[in-house]
């Protein structure tokens, strides 16, 4: 009896609680498929440095992002770049850490990136740490699901860089720049 | 008769699941408490940065914590440090952000800070993206509950930090100095 009552009532709270009765294995799949929310298409909006070199044309960090995959947790980025006067793609795999929305990268030294977004069909902000002979910098990238975005989300954005102290010169605006 | 059976499965089944029937205020109060677990007394055990003058004597992160407490999720540190060669009390708050593990504080410039823990009654690992005249360093604290960590943890931190390119006398392990 007791077990039937548990049954039924199992049964009538998960249709109030969508997280019932789940195994981790479950959650595990969840967290693979809430990064899955970064799959597909995107476009490079704002590019921001506290080194403007580094985002300037033929700058390591100016690349311009075509789609992201989500393989095992890892994202693979596919980039357009353009390298002495020609465009060429760029594939950056981020590895996944023990720590949710922080990701390793080898590139141009090596570098933490940490992932922030509350609207992923809208668009998604990947700030690398990068380091490199021994100096820190920071990148800011604003992606976009469309190839700009509301004049909201961009000063939030560039606010939000200036913020830590840097100029309004170190924040670039490519979204009508061409992209190779 | 099926109010009951719902409020008798509840029972039952929230005896087996300590997550039903939890509300949107319960489960902000569960991360609050999580914070909790970083409360009470710490001591800095290893000292980090891309800048070594940061973290050598004066330096502005050459400080050691004494204990943190959590207010609405912001965090105070309560450190001592030294000043012109007088013992001072140091007290700053790592404000909440949208993030988790993310919080926000304005000390020498502004920061970005980053917690790491897996096991918060032994040891936290906070890393401080220091901005500052433009200029970006990292700055790696290691805290221990006890005076003194592993050798296994400190290693462990010490290739953590090293991994980004740094060089082995860019780390200070404080555990024996006179910590103010």
């Amino acid at each position: 009896m007791k077990l039937l009552l548990l049954s039924m009532g199992l049964a009538l709270v998960c249709g109030l609680q969508p997280e019932c009765s789940r195994s981790e294995e479950d959650l595990s799949d969840e967290k693979e498929r809430k990064w899955e929310q970064l799959s597909r298409h995107w476009h490079t909006v704002v590019l921001a440095s506290s080194d403007r070199s580094l985002i300037e044309e033929e700058g390591p960090f100016r690349n311009f992002i075509q789609n992201i995959t989500v393989e095992s947790g890892n994202l693979n980025g596919f980039f357009l770049t353009r390298k002495n006067g020609q465009c060429i793609p760029l594939y950056l795999t981020a590895f996944k850490t023990e720590e949710a929305r922080q990701f390793k990268l080898n590139y141009y030294g090596t570098n933490d990136v940490y992932y922030e977004s509350s609207k992923p069909n809208e668009y998604a902000k990947f700030i690398f740490y990068n380091y490199h002979d021994g100096k820190v910098n920071v990148v800011a990238n604003l992606f976009g699901r469309t190839p700009n975005l509301s004049n909201e989300i961009k000063k939030r954005f560039e606010e939000d860089f200036m913020n830590r102290g840097f100029r309004r010169e170190n924040i670039l605006d490519v979204s009508e720049v061409d992209h190779c």
